[in-house]
């Protein structure tokens, strides 16, 4: 069948779609989300058929992906014809119904969500699988190379090359920012990529680049690795795992996070980096992704799958049950690790404390620090002003102001400070109300956007005492915050 | 916010959604698949906000769906401001969790499909979900309600009212065209409403429509059935359990059939039609919907949801393995019908022995026959010309020529018979080819194509003795069924 081209001048959104006529789609004997075959003039592609009856029985309407890849022009003539489900669609029932996939099968799976070939309705079946059905060690294994096959490799072509990664869900928690100055301050290489915040007041990758820029391509990531050993940069703008985004893009809606995925996912990322050492902190308690019984049951396979991988990984157990440091969104944890960096007296000593811990443990799965001294090692690098320096290296590498100072880093000029009502000791902080208390008052969009926590649990507070204060760069926001705030004072004082 | 409305003059196809720019999304702290509320003049309306870099920043693009209710117009400036996900979202996690869902948490899902306000990945999660979770008899019994309460009800305000149902999976098997009117017959009302083909060579409705039209409303209906007694119409015409088909919809790509939504989509029709006396035929066995263990599940659960909606629900497992009947595809089916109807000698046994067996054990099940004795009567009924005559009524009620005969009735003229290749006996006929032959030759679409089964299983052949005959409307699509059939052949001789 040959048919007009209409142009909708507008994307799809990234699955490949037309629009044809619900005539010709009956025609063609075509169901829901059924495939037709389109030939360019050079080139074919494969596209879902979306019924419109806007568009006339001579037309195909084409959105913009397949425009761009057929080259195609309104009002040329292109031959359509139906095509067979790609065989991943099998594929992925089949796991849905708990069956295991083959290497082969979770390849193909990848590469045709990075292709996009599968629609979201398709992936969001995939997604479900692996929220419902457990993955074997082979299949997060395959489902992880195949992830960081999908797209570029860092390849530094040096070993051995240390990682660490945080599953999340704790505010404040930015460790990253001294366990990668700390180790690379020993020598050892240690090229970091984080994430930006989807529902947390701020990723590693937001708040360091309150200090540098942080998107950087891969030639000056290895260009800055190979001569200082280290970087702290936004995966998310390369092309490095890219089949993760699609599958985060379908998780959302669900707010899912299936433990296949979420291992294949971190696991990914580390593998294209070319990690050989690698520390996974897995923080639990209320308010985190998991109780301890996920933590423990995570940690095992993550050991199992980077052994499959070829890595050394270590796991942590941490408490995640209050906020990390004192500042929580981007510019207010910056402080918050400068601080720290330059072993002032406003370092929030339990920021201090966690990353001395974690820079002990990877020193001493990397072989730079003998059992059990690791530790000693990480806090005099800390302590000596050598971690300080390596940072400034690193943010100079990158773009930024080496010389910056605390004070010099912009928050919020909306300000409001919460006092307590009485006299107590704050009992709990809760993790949930900080990270919505902070999405209203505009982090991580807004760098200055924020909270600082005056108290932690356990500290005593007196009446009228600042508990926390409220920052923000604009008034409405303040005002949205405090409004929720009121209501939802995520400190608990006995 | 205020933005200007660009109209993209297509739809989306079903879910509510409008297109912004991607820093109109970042400002409003968008996700994938989040809402915005979008304030019309008189009312406002919740849609699921894309990204597109092709509308600028002070435009909000509409497709057909969101600007027909708001009345928008190119260049109106609308108030848009973000809204959290509908509480219907959280319920299809907690399923797909494995919890149970409340009667209010089922009806909020079910409006929230009907009314659009989730989009495809959202319901395909709530698919997933019935595909992988167990559904309680009263969360089937729930999601049965709300699905006929989102639609029309026949509410004939008589009593009994008697219904049949298959769930379908083996080609050629027309029993409701006997047992309606066969039932029907001795007074008893039995307003059937039937589906047409998704992947099978013909559903009831499109079988029925060879004789007589079966796209009717609701009026047209209820007075046929008072008058009548019976009908045989397309429910996918009508307002009935509308939910239904938007779940199909996202069933179809990875062809689930999850037991839950199976169970609930078939009692709500049911419901609908105010049914208190219901059969179901489940066939098993090889190319069918079932093996023994998912039919002896299904049986428990139709009788237990049935008797929650009170309903008398009898089930009867029959044998799947091969067609029922001599023609597949729907002109070939109505010819057969006709046969049995008219007594003559060219009428399938098979299809004619399971019809009094179902008619009879309705017929008992309404209390029309003592218990042992309902065969008889249906037998009784269809040799004396009572069925035929109750038949002819329905057509000529529902608008087709009563008087029609078997010969009159158009098969395609692109004919080719298929003939033994060596002596032997029929051992099997493989379901599953015969309708791939049957899709090939062009139905359900063309009436007129489908395949005439000379021989069935048991039957001995002879050399060159013709086994199944092709009929298509279309030398090019016999040609492409003889092509699928020569490496495919349904007929297993021994």
């Amino acid at each position: 069948m040959r048919l007009k081209v209409k142009l909708l001048g507008i994307e799809a959104g990234g699955p490949l779609i037309v629009a044809l006529n619900p005539k010709i789609v009956k025609s063609l004997d075509l169901e829901p989300a059924d495939r037709v075959r389109i030939m360019g003039d050079k080139k074919y592609i494969v596209a879902v058929a979306d019924v419109s009856a806007k568009i006339s029985e001579d037309e195909i309407g084409l959105f913009d992906e397949v425009q761009k890849f057929l080259g195609a022009e309104d009002g040329q003539y292109l031959a359509i014809i139906p095509e067979e489900k790609p065989m991943s669609v099998f594929s992925i029932k089949k796991k849905l119904a708990g069956q295991r996939l083959s290497k082969d099968e979770l390849y193909e799976i990848v590469t045709d969500i990075v292709d996009n070939r599968l629609t979201q309705v398709e992936i969001a079946f995939f997604v479900a699988a692996a929220y419902t059905r457990d993955f074997s060690i082979e299949e997060t294994e395959y489902l992880a190379r195949a992830i960081a096959e999908s797209g570029e490799m860092l390849n530094l072509g040096t070993k051995p090359i240390a990682d660490k990664h945080c599953i999340g869900g704790v505010p404040g928690n930015r460790t990253t920012m001294l366990v990668v100055p700390i180790v690379a301050s020993t020598g050892v290489t240690i090229p970091k990529t984080s994430s930006r915040a989807i529902t947390d007041p701020a990723g590693t990758a937001d708040t360091m680049e309150v200090l540098a820029p942080v998107s950087l391509d891969f030639e000056k990531i290895r260009e800055i690795v190979k001569k200082i050993k280290a970087c702290m940069v936004w995966g998310g703008g390369l092309d490095m795992a890219p089949a993760d985004d699609d599958i985060i893009k379908v998780e959302h809606p669900l707010s899912l996070d299936p433990t296949g995925i979420l291992l294949a996912s971190v696991m990914a990322k580390k593998y294209s980096v070319g990690a050989t050492h690698v520390l996974i902190d897995i923080p639990y308690g209320p308010g985190t992704k998991c109780d301890l019984k996920r933590a423990k049951d995570l940690e095992k396979r993550f050991v199992a799958v980077g052994k499959n991988l070829g890595m050394i990984v270590k796991t942590i157990k941490t408490d995640g049950s209050q906020p990390i440091g004192n500042g929580i969104g981007p510019a207010l944890e910056a402080r918050d690790v400068l601080y720290v960096l330059m072993d002032d007296k406003k370092a929030p000593q339990d920021l201090k404390k966690k990353a001395i811990f974690m820079a002990g443990q990877l020193l001493e799965l990397v072989g730079k620090a003998k059992r059990g001294k690791g530790a000693a090692l990480a806090k005099k690098q800390l302590e000596s002003g050598k971690t300080l320096e390596k940072m400034r290296e690193i943010i100079k590498a990158q773009g930024g102001n080496p010389q910056i100072k605390p004070e010099q880093i912009k928050v919020g000029t909306d300000i409001e400070t919460i006092t307590a009502e009485k006299d107590g000791i704050v009992i709990a902080i809760d993790n949930e109300k900080i990270k919505r208390i902070s999405k209203f008052l505009g982090a991580p969009n807004d760098k200055g956007a924020g909270m600082f926590l005056h108290k932690h649990v356990g500290d005593k507070v007196k009446f009228k005492e600042p508990i926390f204060t409220l920052y923000a760069e604009s008034g409405r926001k303040l005002s949205d915050a405090i409004g929720f705030a009121d209501s939802n004072n995520p400190f608990k004082i006995k």
